[in-house]
C-alpha cells in the first residue's frame, strides 16, 4: 500500500494531463509511456481505452525499480456514430471532422489505470459532447488557427472550441483528457490523497 | 450594428470571466458594474439572473458615451434544492455548504446579457453539477485551502473541486462564470465574431 510519501509517476507525454495534475499540493514525475501496444481491433471504446492505459502503466512499471511508486496512466478517445476520431494532422482532416461533429453529439472515452507494485486498478469514463450545428466559415476559421491539428477529434473543448459545444454530459475532465474525480477515487485506494 | 472592429466592453470584475474572454483574439476592455440593483425578491433563478446581467449592462452603458460599443454583463449563481447559495465568506459557512452539496445535483444559473446602444439581447444557461458523497475529512481538507471563500457555492470546479465533481450536464464554462457558446451566439447577433 503506498501513502502520501510515495513515488507519483505519470505515465504520459501530454502537457495537457501534466498541467492538470500540477493544480494538487502534490510532486510528481513524469515518464513517458511510449503506448505502442497494439489495441486488439474492434473492441468497444470503453475497454479500448482501459486496455491502453492499463499498457502504458505496464510499460512504465518495468522501468521503474521502486516497488512502491505509484504509475498513473491514461489514454483518451474521441468517437463519432461508433468511428474513433484521432489527431487529424492536416487540416484538410481537421475540416473533414468538424463538419462530421457539427450538430451531432460525439463521445469522449478515457482510460485510467493507477497501478502500485503488481497491484492495478482500472477505470473507464464517458462524457457526451453536443456540438451546435457550424458554419463552413466557422470550421475554416477554427482550422486557420491550427488549433484543431493535434487534438484527438480535431477540437479543444478547453480552448477556442468553446464556442462550438452547446452542452457536455459527463466530467468536463474527462473531455480535456484526464477525469479528475475519478482518478482521485482510484488514487485513494492506494492510500494517495490529492487534497 | 457593431462589428469586429467596435469596441468590446466586459462589464465585470470577475478574474474568470477576464480570462476566459481573453483566449480569444479579440481585444476588450473591462469596467466593473457595481450591480447594486436589487433583484426583485421571488424570481426563479433563471429570471433572476438574467435580470441582474441586464441591470450590470444598462449601468455600465450610462457611463459609456460610445453608441457603438459593445458590453457584456453575466451574473451566475448556485442553486440548491431552490436556495441561492452566495460565497461563504468563512470557513463555518463553507463547511455548512459543501456538507449540503454533497451528494447531491446543484444547479449553476447564468444571465448573460449583450448590449449595443440600446439594443440588448439576453440568455440564461443552466448547468447542472453533480457532487459525489464527500467524507468530512474531505471537506475539512477542502476548506482548509481557502479555496472555497470567495466562491458562489463555496466550490470551483475548475480547480481543487474537480475531485468532488462526478459529471456536469450543461456547459463547462458556464460553471466558471462565463457560457462561452451562448455568448459566441449572442455576440454574432451584433456582427461581433468571436473567432
Amino acid at each position: 500500500m503506498a501513502s502520501n510519501n510515495a513515488r507519483l509517476i505519470l505515465a504520459s507525454a501530454s502537457p495537457r494531463r501534466k498541467e492538470l495534475l500540477e493544480r494538487f499540493a502534490l510532486s510528481f514525475e513524469v515518464i513517458p509511456a511510449r503506448g505502442e501496444e497494439a489495441a486488439p481491433g474492434e473492441l468497444p471504446p470503453g475497454d479500448l481505452v482501459c486496455r491502453l492505459a492499463e499498457a502504458k502503466a505496464a510499460e512504465v512499471a518495468r522501468t521503474v525499480s521502486d516497488s512502491r511508486a505509484v504509475i498513473i496512466a491514461a489514454d483518451t478517445v474521441v468517437e463519432l456514430d461508433g468511428r474513433i476520431l484521432g489527431k487529424p494532422g492536416t487540416p484538410e482532416r481537421a475540416k473533414a471532422m468538424l463538419t462530421a461533429l457539427s450538430g451531432k453529439t460525439n463521445r469522449v472515452w478515457s482510460g485510467l489505470c493507477v497501478r502500485c507494485g503488481e497491484e492495478t486498478r482500472c477505470a473507464c469514463e464517458r462524457t457526451d459532447v453536443l456540438f451546435r450545428e457550424l458554419t463552413e466559415a466557422e470550421i475554416d476559421a477554427y482550422v486557420a488557427t491550427g488549433e484543431p491539428l493535434d487534438k484527438a477529434g480535431a477540437y479543444g473543448y478547453q480552448s477556442l472550441a468553446s464556442l462550438f459545444v452547446e452542452r457536455i454530459e459527463g466530467d468536463y475532465f474527462n473531455v480535456v483528457g484526464l477525469p479528475l474525480c475519478r482518478l482521485g477515487e482510484l488514487l485513494r485506494e492506494f492510500g494517495v490523497a490529492l487534497l
